[in-house]
Order: structure tokens, then sequence, then C-alpha cells
């Protein structure tokens, strides 16, 4: 019935698009998966009860609209965010949204878009390019070093270069691993103004593993810094999609002229706040994956690899001199880690001991594959 | 602490932005609310009660990312499509997302975008063009016959003058109500592709409560024909926020190079699954609604009223001097119906029998007002 002969190249799609695929990790179905920095801990069985009890509660009025704003989930995020990010915030300086996916594509919606520019220092979170992309947003790659930290005087250069609208910084960074110093991000945040009134945006998706502290307190006395926030991964609900900024309230109303309008549905601020009223339970897994991200990075030293300073729930390690026939060879033995296309490098997510041992085990056979010679670029992060 | 004196005009925003304010209706607490076309039957306890179930075992895999393809979902929309929308359809020919707008936006993006522009037939769902320009995408309102209809020689020398890359037709129409007929969509199809190759969306957020049958059947054939849906009326499920599209599997594979990956929580998959197993039931409520409808009609014409013929849950009568005075006078009596701007119009959502009755015994007791001369445009469509 449908004509296979038609493909998306006979459709009238935009130019830019032709070719391309849709963005994503392989999802394979292995023994151990340590490819997406998810959360290897379930949610705990309370915690289960809570969200079915909660939404059980939304669901008698689902045939109403959510609450546009979604103000009681905002304070919850507030009261999180006061405890835990070393700066008192309010409903008011918080916005949510479907992931951080959509925070980000709503901040480029609002600062970027067609006729203006946006910088990230790559490798990272690949999504900031790829949603600049799809905003119409021009993207420069900014520099990082050989250690992979922010080159500093580098990327004030290209800011100033560029004079991008929007200036990613992500910390921890993503594939990478390593948190970027608050006296980094201020030169950058200082950097960035000189050039043009701009909106700085510190993706801090995997702060809650970090060794050092939140960026929140950066926000104050700074309406053009943004914290943008997930609970994927210290939250272990990377199922439900929520994400969240921190910012100076006119940025949280700047956003809500382009938020498609009910954008949050019932279920997801329902399941959103039963998780928050489960915070003291999920940071305690997140020292436990700490624990383990870190006997990840002494056990594959031991081993002789060569491993980037982690502050996140992953681990950046190699170096290969063909890194996809290294991952290839790890999947071979039932686990699943991820190519980033960082030239020689693979990354690794902090499992369960167990799935950790198990990675561990398959890397320690495939000692004699650490090379020095990079590989192209192939993939991108999650 | 938070700076008092900084606004949103302080911020680097992009400029089409400023001045604007955020799309959607009051959201006001009165008793007897018919102003967002929602439904007014909460779902039925054996549905909330499978809800919750369906959603506690998702939360025990919440750590993990949901089915990025959302497989099971759509095949389940599909079923419903194949059962009631007279075109069998398989799981390739579906798309969801958070919302028809979602989708909407997801189209604009593929198909639309900067450099490109778009058409629809004003008054209509408001979205359209709000979208539009958030996604870059150039703007068009054509015309409407003074009975709201599309003016099929008006519309069709728009199209050819502008010659847009997206065609947008809604049926039944919102706000005015009416369907438009399988002919006037061939046709205005016809005309887009004389144009270039251009995509048409036929928006049938209403169709399960119209007199007349589903276009789905027109894609057979027509690869650049696009049916959009949501659960959020005939499903009442509005706090659900779950639309989908019926294509060709070429126009599934397109949108898929722009959706923000896992786009769609695993709460709201469960939760749409759930309602899906409730078709029948749900249904059964449409055709309540489809009576009280044909009843307002009846009713507010028996009081002098003019009245839109109307395929949808939602009525839209007049005529006024001036529509907001009367909308005003309305929810002075504990009504809250819709100014959409359209002149000398108002429109009410079919409520529950009591519902209804409260709002013609409102506007039986402003039946003076009844008059001629149009208003300007005030608000938008929801």
């Amino acid at each position: 019935m449908n004509d296979t002969n038609v493909t998306i190249d006979d459709l009238p799609v935009r130019d830019e698009l032709r070719g391309k695929s849709p963005y994503g990790a392989p999802q394979l179905d292995v023994p151990v998966r340590l490819n997406t920095n998810e959360n290897p801990y379930p949610l705990p069985e309370p915690l289960v009860e809570r969200i079915a009890e909660r939404v059980r509660e939304a669901a008698r009025h689902l045939n109403r609209y959510p609450d546009r704003d979604a103000v009681e989930l905002r304070a919850g995020l507030a009261a999180y965010l006061t405890k835990t990010g070393g700066h008192p915030v309010g409903v008011e300086n918080v916005w949510a949204a479907n992931g951080s996916n959509e925070v980000i594509q709503q901040l480029l919606q609002t600062f970027g878009g067609p006729g203006r520019t946006a910088i990230g220092f790559e490798p990272s979170y690949s999504m900031h390019g790829l949603i600049a992309r799809g905003t119409g947003t021009g993207w420069f790659s900014g520099p990082r070093g050989e250690d992979f930290t922010i080159d500093l005087p580098a990327a004030e250069k290209a800011i100033a270069e560029h004079r991008p609208d929007v200036v990613f910084v992500t910390t921890p960074n993503n594939p990478t691993g390593t948190a970027v110093p608050a006296e980094t991000v201020l030169a950058l945040y200082e950097a960035a103004q000189a050039a043009r009134p701009s909106m700085v945006v510190v993706d801090e998706a995997y702060i809650e593993f970090s060794h050092g502290d939140s960026l929140l307190p950066l926000i104050e006395g700074r309406p053009n810094l943004v914290v943008s926030r997930t609970m994927s991964k210290a939250f272990g609900a990377a199922g439900l999609r929520l994400g969240y900024l921190a910012a100076h309230p006119a940025v949280v109303d700047a956003v809500q002229l382009v938020r498609l309008p009910y954008h949050l549905s019932a279920v997801t601020q329902a399941t959103a706040l039963a998780a928050l009223e489960h915070t003291d339970t999920l940071l305690k897994y997140v020292e436990q994956l700490k624990r383990e991200r870190d006997r990840l990075v002494a056990e594959l030293r031991a081993l002789g690899y060569d491993v980037t300073e982690s502050d996140a729930n992953f681990v950046q390690f190699g170096t290969f001199a063909d890194s996809h026939v290294v991952w290839q060879k790890i999947l071979d033995r039932g686990v699943l880690v991820r190519d980033n296309g960082v030239p020689g490098r693979l990354r690794v997510t902090a499992g369960t001991p167990a799935e950790n041992d198990a990675f561990l085990d398959a890397v320690g056979e495939l000692v004699s594959y650490v090379g020095a010679t990079p590989t192209p670029p192939k993939e991108q992060s999650t």
C-alpha cells in the first residue's frame, strides 16, 4: 500500500537535512549497557509506588490541560537547587521542559536562531551543535587543549573572533568527563559580554557526580548566565525526560515567548514531583556511582590506559589506533560502551559494581590494543 | 536577590520576540470552563487504574532512556486509525510527539524553516502561524469566505501567488468549527503541488466530532500529504500532550531528522497506551458530546444567535458589536468561553449537559447584545 519507491529524497525536505541520519546511539540488546550515561540503579520501589499514586491522581484530571507554567514542579526543583546548589533560588528562577534538549532548544529559539550564532568547545555534548543547526543558529566549534580541558586563551580568542550570541560550557564536560573551574566560566562570560551582549549556557547535566561544586551561584548578578540541569542522570530518570534551567527571572520570562503552550504533560509533572520527594535516597546512589567512577579511573590506569579526569558518571579512556575496532571487541564481550568520535578514545558509563567488573574484565583482555594513533571522528555523544 | 531592575528587554532576545506575550488562554478558576475545547468527562476510573498500572511498570525502568522510536505506541495509534479512519495504516505511517504542537513544529523544521514559507486559511488554529514564526518559516494568512469556509478560488489564487512550502488545512476548522470537504483538500493539494513541491498538513485535531469522515484515506498515493491528530480532545487527555501524524513512511523518516532524541517520555508512552486500550469507552463520550454540540447549535439559533456550522466539540456564535464585552458578561455569570479575536464572534466548548445549560442560561440573558458590527482582532485560539 505504501509506495516503496518513494523515499525522503522525493520529499521537499530542507536541503541541509538531505543525506543526514537521525541522531542517537545504537540501542543494542546486550547484557551490559554502559553507553548512554544512564544511572544503572532502578528507582527504589517506594518511589515507584509514589509515582503510580501521583500519576493516578493526575490521571483523574487528564481531560484538562496541564498547568502551563508547571508552578508546583518548578518550586520543587528550586527547593532542590537551593538545598544542593549552594545558592538560594525560587520558582521564578526555574524553568522546566521535556529533557534538557528541549530547554536548550527553547534557549536557542529565544537567543539564537537565523542570523545568530552559538559556540561550544568540542568535543562536547554534540546536541548543542545539532540543536543550534535545528533552530537555524550558526555554529562555531571552539577549541580544547590536549587534555580536553578548555584552553582559556584559545577560547577567549575564538569568542572575540566569532562574537557568538550564545556560548555553551558543559561542566562536567561530556564525553570527556572533566569539570570546568568557576574562574574559567567567569572568564568566558566576560569575554562573551565584551564581544556582544550574549548568553552563556552552563550545562550541568552531570554536576551531581562532580568532585567540585555547582556553578549555580554564578547566576547572581549575571542575568545573561543560565545553568541547565536534568533529572536523567543523578535522579535516575532518563525515561522521564525532565530538564530544567536556573537563571534570572527575566530569562524564565523570555523562554516562555517560544515554548509550545502546555509543553509539559501532567504525567511528567506528577512523576517528577514524586522523584523530588525521594531526593535523599537518589543522592545516595550518586555517592555509590562516584565511588565506582573513581574505581574505574584507577583500575583503567592500572591496566595502562590513558584516562581523562572524570567528574561525571562516565570515564573517557584510550588511546587506540582504531577506537571503533576496540569498541566492537568490547561489544563482542557483551559490554556496550560509546564511540563518540573522539580520536583514539572511548567512553564508558559507570554501572553497577558487577557491570563495571564485566567491563574491566573485557578491557583487561584488550590492553594490547592500546596505541597512540588517533582515528577520524565517527559518532556523537549523548 | 534577583535584581528586579532587569527585565526581558535587558536580555539579548531575538528582535521579533521583543514586546511579545506568551501564547495561551487565560486559565481562570470559574465554575464552568468552556474555553479551551477540553473534553468535560474525566477518564473513567478503570482507565485511571490502568494508567497507574502501566506507569508503575514503566517507572521500574525509568533509569533507562525511553524507546526512542516509540514503536509500541505508534503501532497502537496505527491500529486506532485503521479501525476508525477508513484506511489501513501501519506503524511505519505513524509518528508521535508531545502534543500536535510538537508534531507541527517538527514538520515545519523539516519542510519549512528559514527561507521557506507556509500558509493557513484564517481564522484558524493560530499555533500554525506562531510555530511557523518560531521555526523561522515565513507565514501567509490565506482567506476564508464570509461563512468561514475556505473560498477555494481565492485559496488557490493565494497558493499560486505565494508558492508556500507548507499548506495547513484545519478540518474541522478551529475556532470556527466547520469541516472541510475532501474535494477542497484535494484541490488545495493539486494547487500546492502545481506551485512547487510542497507539503499539505491536514490538521484533524477535532475529526472524531465531525459529521463526516476522516481524510486519512487521502494519504494513499500522496506522499506530500500529512494528517495530524491529537489525543487531547476525543481521548479526553489534554493533560497527556500526545499528538501524532499519519503519512507516507518517508515523512516519518524525515521528521526523525529533526526530532530531539528521546523526545517522548516513558510515562507519556505508557499513559497513551493505556488510553488506547479504552478507545471504545472514550468514543462513547464523543457521541454524547456530538449530541450536546448539536443541541448547543440548535438552542443558540433558537435564541437568535448566528451560529457557524460545527463538526467539532465547540461552537462559534455571534454576532456582537463588541464580543469582548459579551465575553466578560458571560464570565460574570460563571461561564468561561473564548474570545479568539474573530470579529463579532465567540467560541464555546461543548461541556456536560449541566455546563451547557449554565452557558445557555447565561447567553439567554444576553440576547440583547446580538448585533452586527465586528470588533477588531484580540486573541488567538487553542
